[in-house]
């Protein structure tokens, strides 16, 4: 009889070709089946909740797992940290119904986009935030944020590489706080584009900026076009946060 | 006419073998050199406020420099800043007198020691803290590291193979403080001795771990044994968070 656990891990993307296994770099995804197959003496097909991005770090990522093989959840997780290398950690394990599927049953995902605002340099921050020297009014980012909440197509926020149809989404909160010299980007939606919430810092930006007029973003959202919304942001400041599934 | 300037860096100490040059590995001060002759087309000599070991960090860290260039301090530091690997930041640098030393006339030290207190993994943490899964009562062993206050001799708080002859020194504080998993060692003396920080950090977690007895270090402390002290505690949690001149 198979079984099916969901999987609750943390990474430090820095050192990886993002979560999906590819030809060209080592992924997360690839670790983590190594470690698995170091456990249960079978290389099991393991579904990521979403893919992500070189570079980009997740504080929560789930994946499920079907095998024939019986697990102890708890000592899977603790067998599993002792494999894995040292820049993934495994949070948790549980079992969860056969037909359930880590991204199709994902019901909402919060990211967070790390900025190191200063015009010094922080050799704790490379690889883990975006290093951005001008002045960030936060609360006028916060206030211009607001425009994303709701239900839009984002299609204009959206890598032209992607092939989604439907690029409808609604987003439930979008906060921009400072504490300090980190700057913290916050977003949940039911579900993003791809490259969305990078599009959705790097627009912030460049209306913090002046590059994009402030009180814009209804248009430039309506336009569905790419070129009306500012740059990519780049992934090292991205973390998937957390992984919602049910209510 | 040579001058002098004091320099204020922060490094992060993970793929240096400490600060001071030496055969076998990269060190920060030989970055730094390399840097610097880059800028000035000469290879100064520098004089570091003290040495660090392999995998240590600096949140502080400074070092003078004579030189007959004469710098703009604020142009150097943004130099600095273009031509040193991103692990390694130039804070400051000002114009000393020339007899000014980095290190003997610094007037006191103040280091940290990171501690990640879960069970769980935290991949963010590598490097960066020391992982300590058992549970720390901070509030007991804050009251323990009392004891380190005021002036002692600190031999038996010295790594064995240190030559130095005077291992008196003064402690102004310590101490142990938690936010969430994130336990903290602080302190701060007129000098320390070779490993003295990690030694005092092994000691409060074996008190801890009750391998070392409740109150017991005065004892220990008047002994002048090493073998009396608890071990040493790895170098990766290990920060040189500030660095004093004068009074």
């Amino acid at each position: 009889m198979l079984k099916n656990y969901l999987v609750t891990i943390a990474y430090d993307g820095t050192d990886y070709h993002g979560w999906q296994v590819q030809p060209n770099g080592i992924t997360v995804q690839q670790a983590v089946q190594d470690g698995i197959e170091r456990i249960l003496g079978k290389r099991e097909n393991i579904t990521g909740c979403s893919r992500t991005d070189a570079g980009v770090h997740a504080n929560e990522f789930c994946f499920n797992m079907r095998t024939e093989k019986e697990l102890n959840p708890f000592r899977f997780v603790g067998a599993m940290n002792a494999v894995l290398p040292d820049d993934i950690a495994v949070k948790n394990c549980v079992e969860v119904p056969y037909d359930f599927h880590a991204r199709y049953d994902c019901t909402g995902k919060e990211y967070v986009y790390k900025i190191w605002n200063s015009p010094q340099r922080n050799p704790f921050c490379n690889g883990r935030y975006l290093h951005y020297k001008k002045e960030i009014d936060v609360d006028m980012l916060n206030s211009q944020a607001q425009y994303f909440c709701g239900t839009h197509d984002f299609q204009g926020f959206c890598a032209a590489k992607s092939s989604v149809e439907d690029t409808v989404r609604t987003v439930e909160y979008c906060t921009v706080t400072r504490n300090d010299e980190e700057v913290i980007f916050k977003i949940k939606a039911d579900g993003f584009l791809y490259n969305m919430v990078r599009i959705a810092v790097g627009t912030l930006l460049e209306i913090s900026e002046g590059k994009i007029e402030k009180d814009s973003l209804p248009q430039i959202i309506d336009s569905l076009d790419r070129a009306k919304a500012g740059r990519t942001a780049p992934p090292h400041g991205l973390y998937l946060n957390r992984v919602f599934y049910g209510k």
